[in-house]
């Protein structure tokens, strides 16, 4: 008897195909799962992300410093730098035009680097909770920022941890990426938000934090801020999503970051030793940015329906071809599973 | 100055960040796109699509064969096999239901491999047409009998070529999925058709042929029935795009096998031989299953709205963070670029 289900992200619409089958769960081995890929970069002497490089870099955006520091010097906790190798350029008109029956944009964004300590060997999940909330910090005051250009209608910050990509520095770092489009995924689930607040009049965020807190089988953590658990059409094993339990369109609105801090470590710490070290893609989805979206006059019940979250995907293995071909992402631990794994794990 | 372009595809609304800027385009370099990732498997004696070791595969659901020959024996010309690994079984009910708040299927669905010829070391880009013919002929047989099961609301066919996934045979084969859901990319595409049909009372399929012929830039090849072009949005270098000049709906209604098979087999030979026999994805996107479409009440200018369509796509490349995060695949070689190369690369 084959007992895997296909199950509905009610967030983005996306379905995946869990697999729960007893034969196919006695093939699930943690260890297998985690075998390490790949042996970390351990020398740094030459990481320009490191403190003391400062001038190996562009010149910084925005830093958080003592205040005898100067500029592009040392004496940082979290410096943001742009990105050199971006596809797209800060300074120019959108020029939105078609082209015949074809729509184009030139490539106007920013993007941005933000290195999260001066140490090289620290990352979130085993930095200082202070250093933490600076992280954060920083991540509020540069979506701000990237915010008041109308041109931009969404930032989206994320992290990839590891050799899932082409990154070479080991170096703790996240990106910030403004662009003069909504991602599509992101935009999938603002639109899904909008349809579902049109027909229930409650925010589908809101409601699914409910299902959570009832159902009680998919939570890792929370406070009396924030709640963490693993999605229930979990597109990865050991995918954790982190939402603010009372209703919030903006991540830049949230005033409590030493409790986002606190369970942020707690989540990125037990994934790291649970798991071996893996690697794993980290995304922030707040609501788009205002100032453009007042020019569209879309989304005008955004401030009710959409709600900011993290989302964390441990990466273990490349697509496969029927994933690349049909477009269901297979999940071989069910999230109550990894839900449980998580939970009862110790921090290191 | 910064030419690069976001561009986006009126089909599946996707943006792709194109690149123009001369500075990048010097460094667009074809030897090193297409530097061989992996030298493909050249032994066989031990291929289990191999004709002569059919003993060795799943029973066959579906064969071409000359008279003499029997099930599950030497003698045909191309055989499917159901895949055996397969995540979804092809018994029982959907059991369609909702827990709490979210949506669950029993894993239900047909997965099958289409073996395209009893020799090892043939390929599409190098087949006999009437081999192609044969293959075509299969594909066609097999999505009509799995549209007969009214579970499956799509069937889609798909090509993994190389060794961008965990395909490990060499041999040349396809997959069928038969799914109760329709696939997430598939279903952006229905319902963009579909909203263009209402706005404009035209297939968007069509008007995108009339522009490519008014443009002429991003024409690889044509004949009387069919025209292979790169789209003006295209994910990856050399995507090309083949689709019927007149409108159809559904793969399974091609009544010109034959012009199909030769501008199938030219333009993935011109692939194999412009970029060194790279990776790539064949996908069939076929309008969905009416069986089941009826029940829902669905699509109802799907006759008129969808248009049958074949997309490949080379992978020369593992994602960036950059495209992970954002969902904005950068392609480095414009289509314009790519066609005029493939346009003029000779056949082998």
């Amino acid at each position: 008897m084959n007992s895997n289900q296909f199950r509905r992200d009610p967030i983005s619409g996306r379905w995946t195909i869990i697999v729960q089958d007893k034969v196919q769960m006695k093939e699930f081995n943690l260890n297998q799962l985690t075998r390490k890929t790949k042996k970390r970069n351990e020398g740094h002497k030459d990481c320009r992300f490191c403190q003391g490089h400062e001038r190996q870099t562009a010149s910084e955006i925005f830093a958080i410093r003592n205040n005898s520091s100067a500029k592009d010097d040392s004496g940082w906790s979290v410096r943001v730098i742009p990105e050199q190798a971006h596809m797209l350029q800060i300074y120019g008109e959108l020029n939105n035009r078609g082209v015949g029956m074809y729509d184009v944009l030139d490539g106007i964004g920013a993007h941005e680097i933000v290195i999260e300590s001066p140490d090289h060997d620290v990352h979130i999940s085993n930095m200082e909770e202070k250093q933490i909330e600076d992280v954060l910090r920083v991540y509020r005051e540069r979506i701000l920022d990237l915010k008041r250009d109308v041109r931009f209608r969404y930032v989206l910050l994320h992290k990839n941890y590891g050799d899932g990509s082409r990154e070479t520095v080991d170096h703790s770092y996240s990106h910030i990426i403004a662009t003069p489009i909504t991602p599509t995924l992101v935009k999938a689930e603002l639109v899904n938000a909008m349809e579902y607040y049109q027909y229930k009049e409650r925010c589908v965020f809101c409601d699914m934090i409910n299902q959570e807190i009832t159902d009680d089988e998919r939570i890792i953590s929370q406070n009396d801020h924030f709640l963490a658990f693993s999605p229930f059409a979990a597109r990865s094993p050991f995918e954790v999503w982190i939402l603010p339990k009372k209703h919030e369109t903006f991540f830049e609105w949230n005033t409590h970051q030493e409790p986002l801090a606190v369970i942020l470590k707690e989540i990125l710490n037990k994934i790291t030793v649970t798991l071996n070290d893996p690697n794993f893609i980290m995304v922030l989805h707040s609501g788009p940015n205002i100032a453009a979206g007042k020019l569209r006059g879309y989304w005008r019940t955004l401030e009710k329906d959409y709600h900011w979250h993290m989302e964390i995907t441990p990466r273990f293995r490349g697509v496969t071809s029927f994933e690349v071909g049909s477009g269901f992402q297979i999940n071989q631990v069910p999230p109550e599973v990894a839900a449980k794994i998580l939970r009862e794990q110790e921090m290191s």
